[in-house]
């Protein structure tokens, strides 16, 4: 990046140092209960570990459950309020297969888990993405009251995606996930999509 | 980031190295139509020089029209569906200014001047990013012309950023912007968003 223009020379996007602590990438995560879980898992070390906001996400290969990529939620500490955990983790399992889609031609299918049900930008997200499918914990009610806004998403935004052959599901280990976002809440964590 | 996991050890965001050719970072960018001649301008190079896609985006102060960032469509260049013209310049801004919004209180309103309309993504973090209002040169139907898919956006979306204090404006230098997707469709560019 040209040095002479006033912005910084790179972008740098590091996950947490916490990570090989949690994740186990030789895992087969098979089932949607086992996927949603290491999302939920992401979510509660970033609040533990005070990294950021609380939430995670994780994308498998869907039949074999091997474990993509992952991200958690990186607005606080990166000052970027694009990194969200889906966010994160679409560019982190993208840059690992070495493509800009997840849906490549004679490929796996890719899902995503994430422990909360994405918000406008991370739901558009998933569309460039090249996932097949989402599966997600807390639903946007469980973030609303968190005071965390989830922007313009509705009914009609997962037809588009349904039209597109992207499937969703949702609440499985709500009540975990929900339990997270509590604790950041008891902890007076930052809300930054207020 | 761990490096007994398999994935990169860290994503690098950068501009294309043509950028100071093109920007003058130390000039005002007063008027609505000026801001979107940058944001059109960097699309039109991004085309021209094989950097991406066809987009562009920039960041302003919305009194002073002073520069802040600037972003251009990386998606093919770095293998990352997120980096949208408009990511990239939030997340160069943010950056520059380290915070992750635009919205500073006791600071200055910020704007986004985009060659096109935002794409359901770009629109949900138009939420998060602060700015407080949004110029478009090219429209949606132009994207979706070039076969560029843009996203569950409907009328509500609008409604629902008007109601939070963001406003939009729509066709500025449109044909121009036009012509640099045409540029890109005629040269045979990948619409990866298809």
């Amino acid at each position: 990046m040209p040095t002479s223009l006033p912005w910084p020379g790179e972008l740098r996007i590091l996950l947490p140092d916490w990570m090989p602590a949690v994740v186990d990438p030789d895992r087969a995560y098979r089932t949607d209960d086992q996927k949603v879980e290491l999302a939920i898992a992401l979510s509660r070390e970033n609040v533990l570990r005070g990294t950021g906001g609380p939430f995670g996400a994780a994308i498998f290969e869907a039949e074999s459950g091997r474990l993509v990529g992952v991200g958690v939620n990186s607005v606080l500490r990166h000052n970027n309020s694009v990194l969200h955990a889906e966010m994160v983790a679409f560019m982190v399992a993208e840059a690992r297969l070495g493509s800009y889609t997840l849906e490549i031609p004679g490929g796996p299918d890719h899902v995503l888990a994430t422990s909360c049900e994405p918000c406008a930008m991370c739901l558009g997200g998933v569309l460039w993405s090249g996932v097949r499918r989402v599966i997600c914990g807390a639903v946007r009610q469980d973030a609303h009251d968190l005071a965390f806004d989830e922007g313009p998403v509705f009914p009609e935004s997962y037809d588009y995606l349904s039209a597109r052959g992207v499937t969703f599901t949702f609440g499985v280990r709500r009540a975990e996930a929900r339990e997270v976002m509590a604790t950041y809440q008891r902890q007076g964590g930052p809300v930054y999509n207020g």
